[in-house]
């Protein structure tokens, strides 16, 4: 744990939440807030295993909600999709009787997807799809201050298996997208299906995102469908093990629910108490084979400091709601003080 | 040539001049202006050679025209695409700077691509999935009594040679769309290539929708680049010298100029006179190995239909302006008369 300010800042990220706590890290580099260097760049290694085929295209959820949460161009009400959007394509697939109609896709949406699928198509990888992307979002806004990866290049999709009475095995398992937006995730998660993530490699820079890194963030991004998927490719782990920065995350559960989440369900799905200690716990710390050195958990949480701290992870109570970039940024200085 | 109204009435058509007409005949069946049996069936052989592959989608320009005039989606000022239409995903894409930007690409318009490319993409030939369009637009309106065929299942694309002093070879060769759209037909067209149409085969229905008919009808459109492709389909050509059935056109040209289109500078590339009894004589006569039994040509151009029936075509001449449905129903009971 370095006493020079961090240069180099990796944040394993997750859609909404991820993409706003990233948004005030930024904003606290930029006005002295966070203790960084003046040129620091971050590095976001963002989940893709919510992607999904829908239509023809390939969306990528929490990429798009990171680039364009970054980049301005998100719906500051929703938290995703393009901000001034229009759904004639939408209206239309549904007036064509074509499934699924749940599946929130905008027309300026769309344009992102078109571009991506015909680059995927022409067999450039994702990750320098999601380059060639960002210099449209993120080079204009942050230069060379702000890079986004794919966590990988191949494709991973979570599946949820849910009950199904009509089903002779009492069950059918559905993309998480559809356990997600159509359900929203109002039926117990049974089991969860990561189609492809064992066989899947980091992509191209992530390893070194890492291994190189100051500081390593884990955000208030939920803690098994984002997180956890990032953690679970070949590699990552390793990754975080070896490396010499701290790794340091922040509390998405306050109380005993998801400030801006489902990941009660899916912390439930998985056997882990719904609780900021419960996640510290299931991420583990670092020192004994898991993830962590250091976890924010919210004021309201300070009795759990100690619980954490048993289990090797450094700990301390702050506030955690991300009501402004101000807020954020506090969060993100308490964040690099923990472990510096 | 029958003396019974006839029941089975077949079109070749090409986008707006074919649509509009199309209109109108079936406006005039449906108020008795012209003399077919009630119960009559229209089939459309659209022309698919104007087809494009942009933006990862596939767009039929030709089908979705006569889709949207006959199932009242198509925009009425413009003549092409949705009415209501939205223009975000064309915003986007350029704002991507994504090529081409001059493709008049809608959002509506874009959900029939993705149904179409997904549906291609799937295995359905393009025959299929424009039934499976139709049965939005064409079903609810006209039932039974309405059935679009697109030319050919396979892929055929017409390409332009057009001067160019950057090349060695002085030209370079473009597609049509590009032709037409982006330059607006404003250079000279040094050749056509009719890529993949000389291997083609018609699609499933179009023989036995010449042989079987009652009736042709080559409607106003293009005569080269929208006609003159269905025709050059081999396996055309032989039906319409096999079926029974009288073969009729309307001429597209009124005086030296194409009425809605550009197809002066088609008919220049291929040397052929731009004149009604031109284009009568391109087409020529079916007793001699042509295409028409007869030809309408409008009342200005009175003065060719002597000439028009030395070439062993009927000839009349009639106001041939679709200013409005009874106009174009009049027209086409012209049509009617002149073959039976």
């Amino acid at each position: 744990m370095q006493n020079t300010p961090p240069r180099s800042i990796t944040v394993l990220s997750g859609g909404m939440g991820g993409a706003k706590f990233i948004q005030g890290l930024l904003h606290g580099i930029r006005t002295g807030q966070v203790p960084a260097a003046a040129d620091a760049v971050v590095t976001v290694v963002a989940n893709t295993a919510d992607d999904i085929w829908v239509h023809g295209l390939k969306v990528s959820p929490d990429l798009d909600t990171v680039m364009y949460t970054l980049g301005e161009g998100i719906d500051p009400d929703r938290g995703w999709g393009r901000r001034e959007e229009t759904w004639s394509v939408k209206e239309e697939l549904a007036a064509y009787g074509v499934e699924p109609t749940w599946f929130g896709l905008g027309d300026r949406d769309v344009a992102t997807h078109l571009v991506r699928t015909q680059m995927l198509e022409a067999g450039y990888p994702l990750s320098a799809v999601t380059t060639a992307l960002c210099q449209r979002w993120l080079t204009p806004t942050h230069g060379d201050g702000l890079r986004l990866l794919p966590m990988t290049d191949d494709r991973v999709e979570t599946h949820v298996a849910i009950a199904d009475e009509e089903s002779p095995s009492g069950r059918k398992v559905i993309h998480f997208q559809e356990y997600w937006i159509k359900l929203r995730a109002s039926v117990p998660a049974e089991a969860l299906v990561f189609v492809g993530l064992d066989r899947s490699t980091p992509a191209p820079g992530v390893v070194e995102a890492i291994t190189e890194a100051d500081l390593v963030i884990v955000p208030p991004s939920n803690p098994v469908v984002s997180v956890g998927t990032i953690l679970g490719v070949p590699g990552i782990r390793e990754a975080l093990l070896e490396t010499t920065a701290p790794v340091v995350g922040l509390s998405p559960i306050v109380g005993t629910s998801h400030v801006r989440g489902m990941a009660e369900q899916m912390l439930t799905s998985i056997g882990v108490e719904v609780s900021a200690s419960g996640v510290a716990g299931h991420y583990g710390a670092r020192s004994r084979g898991g993830v962590l050195d250091g976890w924010l958990v919210d004021a309201r949480d300070a009795d759990q400091v100690a619980r954490i701290e048993e289990l090797g992870i450094k700990a301390v109570a702050v506030p955690l709601m991300m009501t402004d970039h101000d807020a954020t940024a506090a969060m993100a200085a308490s964040a690099f003080e923990l472990v510096r």
